[in-house]
């Protein structure tokens, strides 16, 4: 109940603060004798990894996985698996000011009112380095995903006996004002990775990275939203009422440090439509039920309906700056703060692994709960 | 794990089909020896109560509430609460078309493709009568938060010895395009209950109530979005990896019926600033640890701070409209589909006192959750 | 969190207190399209009822059950099925004594300690009362139970594809110090439902019921052992390390008020064999794995292995004996209490349904379980 | 839901296999600000090692733990608790045999029913090497429990205000039909350790010796059963229905590799007792509520009354046994198999730390949840 495990079937639990010996991941629930290919989840890691280009931060953190339980000669077993990622490169030094000082919007006032102590050294449980087990854990959802379909397009229509795999992908929409028109139906993830700020727009892209170094530059920061569609999910899965699809969506993206918003589907644009116009209508695809927009996104009464699962994330610019900002002490008093260390001036080209894997999570454990219970 | 449980320690289970004999919830948790009073529920279920103005629903339920457990002479026993409210005006005729015919943007198709079987009389368990339980818990969530304080411009700081009770307000912000601004920390829950549309500026609330007028008669249908403010919050409320309290707050309003968005704090809009625009600065107030913004929503890496939770929520135009929509029938044949039956021509009205239960839930769930780690 | 919910996909919430409204239960994951016969629940809670037979409590409450939830056209729909039994036959005055004297191992200072607050009548959430919702949702689980087979000597082995249904019977082995031997390969509901002690020895079960009897006579009560056995499970249940079969099994069975101890297997009595004596040998029965002996209990390392489920639950003398006890009063002070009031002078034979209602309640959930994970 | 996970506030999941790189647990909801003794939990996994003595497994493993996460500065943060012990002394070879045939009793055959797949060498994740975590997670409990009290003799009677902090002893109390009398007022720590068998009575000690190393001898082995108990529990932990304590303490222990048996206070031999004979009187003990027998084994209707908690486990004889037995193969064939490797004789004496670790963990869990509801 201290909030460091997230799904029901499909299971995991986080571990790890930023300047500790490790972080890592234990997945519970994963079923047996997937073939599970550890390089992907590496390269997924690699994804996610500080100091990948000049607009992350510089932190030089290899991130190599090692899995130290639940497989068998290249097969799950059913048994939990966990993963490990040493931590190496920590400079506990450039945080000495934030030991007795809060960060504005940072963590460390909440953990200290919470908890009455904290590690300080780079926010400790808050950094971003607990994403690390996510990533791990996503890429292993993403690999089970890969063995059901059955939605978007294909022609299946129940759950495991799809024509087309689960396909994720996500990309960075907007930074700033600075924003792309991407179609969820054709992105690939070979054009998100195409440059270093994960927009497959590629002249979007450009003007975006040349925003986030002037903002590095200034020792300033900046947000956006990233989206992130999902291919081939099979109708039927997600819980009507409170573990609506979209509840367990909403819910995961929030739990990202920086989110600060959500949407699904038309989100808050669709309010501006009326139900005439909002409505997606059913048509026979062929022996399929489709619909023919996706104002839904994917998703009618918490439950898929086979068409694409389409939602949006909103980052808040980073809240660690490398300007001199009004704070106040441990003892309560006001001071200012300059925060030093390596820091991400802008977060979302490295939240794109991260909401793809926090999805494949979602879906993978909607994908067992809807197998224990309706077969 | 069939997702009709929401909250961990404060945790309600709710149950009941707009068709069935009755709805109801059972809360597992509630402290004992908290003064209830039932006539409290009750007004929020009467808030909540279709028929209550022109712009609703007029199916007419009194929605009468029955404590069948859990309460000894006036107080919580610390078993279960159990509510009942039996349905009355049920006209099943309506629905007949709806047997063998999905309506777009709706759940009769996906609740088929999930379970195999429907009611589909009024939507069955997707129908909004599920959120009665919602509402009778959230009223019981809100006594018990009540006699918790501590944030939001008093001077304690430590959860339980607060000057100042949470109380909680939800309001109307905008239908359609036509939207309202409301100071979130002055606010009041009279000024919400003052007009029939739930949003506290007087001549914007007119103008919405037209709107929806107009759209009734013309068979269709408006969305909008929802704010709430939280005051009196203690800091260190909320987990602060996967069970963040924006992420419960998400979840728990994206499993709102006709959700599509949620914002905490400054939402999409602050992704637009830059990190020295965003961060909150703190300052000594007097003791108090404050900020002097409220960017964040109340919430930083996950954990209360002290100031006002402020959320919003998206919600689309209702799905079920009186026009004639292309669709399929339940062998997946094309068709069209002209519902009948009583229709909320904007959920938002009724909406308030759902969102504001929600809130409640999710913090009182949070509440005893910090008083079980932290003491 | 506070215990009124048992099993994880087969979820059940129970609440109500003796002397309340009503008491009842929330199923909430039941699979979808189960043809549910009411008729069967009614007749496990007959089987539950006080005022049976001269032996058991004299209450009178007819436990008629009515369906609020869950149910469309004979089929269960997926949705949480909830389900109500109204107390009638409750007499306060009996219980004035208990207002203010705490009955020796009852729970009447537990509760007080717990939450500074009881229900007093009729010891509130302690009474057997609780169980009618085991009862009511056992009798679900039982039916869901016979769509499931393999084990148990039939000729399949997976899940579901057995050709042998799910059996459970349990009855009452011995009473006090007068033992039956029963044989749980072959034993029939019918045999222990034949006379009122539910004992299927005949000649044993009129020894049982003349020294219950005697003690009811005597104002005071008896204690026993209770078996059970459950047939053509499937192997494959059970979850090997924390949610071993035989651990929720144990924990089903001690969470039965006035339970004391519980076996699977050779229990207490294998522990004097040496590994080469106790050891179930393997062998091949037509092409089936099967075990020429039963001392595991149809459980090994935690799941089921196809062999037949066989438990014990001993069961104290009921507390509340109509003799004069030494207790305390609610101040601490040192007095006498003798109760009043209508008891079972045994639990045992009532026992008989509640025990088979949780082995169901268990297996369902596991069976749920498997399916989720392992398909 | 896959059954690695034990406790729901203070909340440890454990992974790891016999013959994988390492076992492990993580701790979620420890509270924050605990005084954390490393060297308290590597003595406890130096208990329960392997290779300690000539009646125990010879597999050499140092069993060093490594914090992974959770503390700072000595002190624990309130976040997960990761702790890691690295697996040293493997040898697969020892295991050929067992890769194709079925040990009789053990858990190879259940594991390939359940999950098709098994990781054969050392019993995988049925080893007891999994104990591991749970030792490292119970000597954290313990710590934690010695910060509360207030039950057992002491003169407070509020959780957390104890005069008297918590402690528990377990014992081997009988092998085979070699029996202790032992005295769980008085029992210590020390007085079970003084000798290999971790009897306290040192002739009765001498006699199971013996007969554990002639069992050795002949390659077979040997069951009995271990109590235990804990002082100083204030009352009110346990809830009431589902969750009552005993019930939680049943499923913990019967969740040990080799249980199958549990009993509470006068357990079985209660059975035989009449009402008047086994109820426990309360009396005034100088302003404290008391019993003068304890029957109860310190837990009323599910809930902690303040008097030791007493608890027997049944171990059944090892299932590995060095001498030839009738089994059948991976096809289902019938076969011999005759186990080679290193494996304990009887497994009580090295289960003790683990059946103090898991009544530590249920009581530090119950603790948190009365902290959370009742405050």
């Amino acid at each position: 109940m201290a909030g460091n495990s997230f799904g029901s079937l499909f299971r995991v639990t986080t571990f790890g603060e930023s300047h500790g010996p490790a972080v890592g991941v234990v997945i519970d629930g994963c079923p047996p004798r997937l073939p599970l290919v550890v390089e992907e989840i590496q390269r997924e890691l690699d994804r996610r990894r500080p100091g990948q280009s000049a607009i992350t931060t510089q932190r030089r953190e290899p991130d190599q996985v090692e899995i130290l339980s639940g497989m068998h000669e290249g097969l799950t077993t059913g048994t939990p698996l966990a993963m490990l990622v040493r931590n190496q490169d920590m400079r506990s030094g450039d945080y000495d000011e934030m030991k007795t000082k809060f960060r504005p919007s940072h963590a460390d006032y909440t953990y200290k009112a919470k908890y009455g102590i904290r590690s300080w050294q780079g926010g400790g449980r808050a950094s971003a380095r607990e994403t690390v087990g996510r990533v791990a854990a996503g890429a292993v959802a993403r690999q089970l995903l890969a063995t059901v379909g059955g939605g978007g397009g294909g022609a299946g229509a129940s759950v495991g006996a799809g024509a087309r795999p689960v396909d994720i992908v996500a990309w960075v929409e907007r930074v700033a004002d600075i924003e792309a028109t991407v179609d969820p139906d054709t992105v690939t993830r070979d054009a998100v990775d195409a440059n270093i700020v994960r927009c497959p727009e590629a002249a979007t892209a450009e003007r975006m990275i040349e925003r986030i170094d002037a903002a590095r530059k200034a020792g300033d920061s900046l947000g956006g939203v990233v989206a992130a569609v999902a291919r081939g999910v099979p109708p039927g899965l997600g819980e009507p009422v409170f573990d609506k699809l979209e509840a367990d969506l909403a819910k995961a993206m929030l739990s990202l440090p920086a989110a600060k918003g959500f949407e699904i589907g038309s989100g808050f644009a669709g309010t501006l439509l009326t139900g005439s116009q909002h409505n997606d209508p059913f048509y026979d695809a062929g022996g399929r039920v489709r619909t023919r927009s996706n104002r839904s996104g994917g998703v009618q009464g918490g439950i898929s309906n086979g068409e694409h699962i389409f939602v949006r994330v909103a980052f808040k610019p980073t809240a660690t700056i490398l300007r001199e900002q009004q704070t106040v002490d441990e003892d309560g008093h006001d001071t200012t703060i300059k925060a030093r260390g390596r820091h991400d001036p802008c977060v979302l080209p490295r939240a794109i692994p991260i909401v793809e894997a926090m999805l494949a999570l979602v879906l993978a454990d909607h994908f067992l709960r809807q197998r224990g219970q309706c077969g």
